[in-house]
């Protein structure tokens, strides 16, 4: 939608507001629909053209404004999670339709989609082991337990350990920055050894520091072995697993328990949209689930509807699942995957600039969206280059480091991202660069 | 803000997004100014009488777009829960102001305000005792600790002691549904002699069934004297405290570690915005903290600046204290105190027409906008008055349960309610009241 257009209809939605207000006395306080009402009334898949804006208000008129917020809300947020899910040919397992065991939810972020994976999984194993030992007490357990990610997951994995109580330990990863069979396996042999009971593992696809990719297909067939719940964090990459020819790199979701990523980083929904899928939602649902009378309604043993409020750390939500709508509509399936094809060849016109020049060096294989890259020298120059770039305020960068080396990323992530401004980019970094060279030999 | 108003200022912010984005590639990607550059430039206590849509907007442009989204969302952010916290007259201990060890940040929901402050009093129980005995393991202790809140407490408070591994015990409420010290004190001696750890206490001030108040001039001095977290929930009645008669029910919130109310429950603040405070900021931040290299900048360690996602679950952020800003100036704090006042007499207003009628009792004292009332009776013709009058949808009502009784609860909530509407729900109930005692009766 171009501004033309968001002047026009942002301000008809404004009126539509303005009406409903008006209006408001006239409506009824509950809707008349009943559960499940509105997932026949939408199309089973996101479309792959785009539709008119008229198509989607009139459908919010039709099918939400019935439905109100409750349950409009959680209805169309389980169906577009659904919308999701297909899109990205996420097994059949993770999504809810009529009558699956799993389905999606709309967290606030990545964070805490790992933290209620993490909970979910260490509820889980309480109760497997005090089934089997009844006198085990839950922090007898607790004590022993231990969840795993590479020593280049998000420092979120983390802190959800320090907030679940629970220890984390850092898989090496290898040249590449992937966690793989053999360093996991090692570490679990060696805390099984020393009576300790591995329970989760984070696996990330698409690293926040250099965008590296854990090695599913190995690691997976080892959690589902160890009965380790396998949770995926691919928060940036995973939009990209929308187009066929990226959509290798989710192979081994089969093998996870939950898998979650982030339309909010780079599939033009608004923050905070974190989408979250798990193969049993129960396994969810029985980490959380407590059920006072002001929150009890007639429906609730009816199987037929979900309780989000089980599915996440607050109680409260917003209606997130709008922006989803609107945008995969407006977009259409198409138009989502030519956005993120036209980021990752940016990504790589940038990658062949930096490579062209020998000053330069490419830290990682570019894979998506995101390229890391280096002077060749010392952390000093690098760390005086970012210093330049960031203090002349005309683009952005934030670095990271890989085993020791201080290491610039230059990330495509703007909705408007032209060739253009690629090419002025790496001008600007290159004249920055003459500048810390010459300042060096001085 | 009238919706004709709404009309033209709503028409008036679509042009002014329209506008940033087409303007948008002149501007610089990262602002010049320093951090703490936002607190001189706007004044330290919220107005009075209201400020005019003009002058709002006129600040954004000149307050807000230089300092972009870091670090004006942050710094507004600890401005304006300063100045909520001075509507609210909480100490000054809480407050960020210019040096304080306090603050406030804004969480999603009570639930995760309630969560934060379990987990921030389970770190530094652990390192209490971890610094006394350094042979303690986290797990040997968190197996003995045990948090306490009164059997009215929300739901999550519950939730938050599942969350965090610890032990949540209810304590009997007395016959105003109040927490007192004798039933806590008779726990912590009886829980102490069995070798437990109290730690954390939840103090709800107005409770979600009944609107109850727990006796916070008890219960504070037994938790400081004890060395246990006081955590103050005041979900729905917090905004009442803005006015000068309603704030000696927030006396005793001197003895707490933290506190917490939502101005999206009924301040006028679009949900969600959950404010919380504490007294020690490196509580929360002691809890939390991890520092990778993407997410280190260089006023880290500076003091100058907060960094809020210390103090919560997620990593990113909203730039929510947009609307606290909006609001407060736009109605000023004695519009505020106006539309909180409304409400209260409005239900009084209920309360006084149910107490006219013989058929019905009013079931607690109304202290703020809820009425807890029932038909003189059996539950089961109360839940039959329930089952009609949620049938007819002209109204909606959420009961609950207090001790054996079912109770209906009369909520005053909306921006809009007025007497008439208030008394056409009475004269509604009344007619099916009468229609089931009818059937009753046949």
């Amino acid at each position: 939608m171009n501004t033309s257009e968001f002047r026009r209809r942002g301000k008809e939605m404004v009126d539509y507001v303005a009406n409903y207000m008006e209006g408001i006395e006239g409506r009824q306080v509950y809707p008349d629909v009943e559960p499940g009402y509105l997932r026949p009334l939408i199309p089973a898949a996101a479309p792959e053209e785009p539709d008119t804006f008229e198509d989607i208000i009139n459908d919010v008129e039709k099918i939400i404004m019935p439905g109100a917020a409750s349950p409009a809300c959680t209805e169309l947020e389980t169906v577009m999670m659904d919308w999701l899910g297909k899109m990205l040919e996420l097994p059949k397992s993770f999504l809810a339709e009529k009558a699956g065991e799993g389905g999606g939810v709309i967290q606030g972020s990545a964070s805490e989609a790992t933290l209620v994976a993490l909970l979910a999984a260490r509820t889980k194993v309480i109760h497997r082991l005090q089934a089997a030992s009844p006198e085990l007490t839950q922090a007898a357990i607790m004590e022993k337990l231990v969840a795993y990610s590479s020593d280049q997951a998000h420092s979120s994995v983390e802190r959800a350990g320090l907030i679940g109580g629970v220890k984390l330990k850092a898989i090496p990863s290898d040249g590449n920055f992937a966690m793989r069979a053999s360093a996991l396996q090692e570490a679990l042999e060696r805390d099984k050894a020393a009576g300790l009971i591995p329970f989760f593992v984070v696996a990330t696809l698409g690293t926040t520091t250099c965008c590296s990719f854990d090695n599913l297909l190995e690691v997976g067939p080892i959690c589902n072995k160890e009965d380790m719940w396998l949770h995926v964090d691919a928060a940036y990459a995973g939009s990209a697993f929308i187009c066929p020819e990226f959509r290798h790199l989710l192979n081994g979701v089969e093998f996870a328990d939950s898998f979650n990523f982030n339309p909010h980083k780079w599939l033009l929904v608004n923050f905070d949209c974190s989408a979250m899928w798990v193969k049993k939602r129960t396994d969810l649902t029985g980490a959380f689930r407590l059920d006072p009378t002001y929150l009890k309604h007639s429906h609730q043993d009816s199987g037929l509807i979900t309780d989000y409020r089980h599915w996440q750390i607050p109680l409260g939500r917003r209606f997130r699942s709008l922006k989803m709508w609107f945008v995969f509509r407006m977009y259409g399936v198409k138009g989502l995957q030519a956005y993120i094809r036209k980021h990752v060849q940016l990504s790589h016109e940038f990658e062949s600039l930096v490579r062209q020049d020998p000053r330069f060096e490419i830290c990682v294989e570019v894979t998506l969206g995101l390229v890391c890259f280096r002077l060749k020298g010392s952390n000093k120059v690098n760390e005086a280059l970012l210093q330049r770039i960031n203090s002349a305020k005309k683009i952005h960068l934030v670095p990271c480091h890989l085993r020791d080396k201080f290491v610039l990323r230059f990330a495509i992530c703007s909705r408007t991202v032209e060739s253009a401004h690629v090419q002025r980019a790496w001008e600007h970094i290159k004249e920055l660069a003459a500048d810390v060279l010459r300042a060096e030999r001085e």
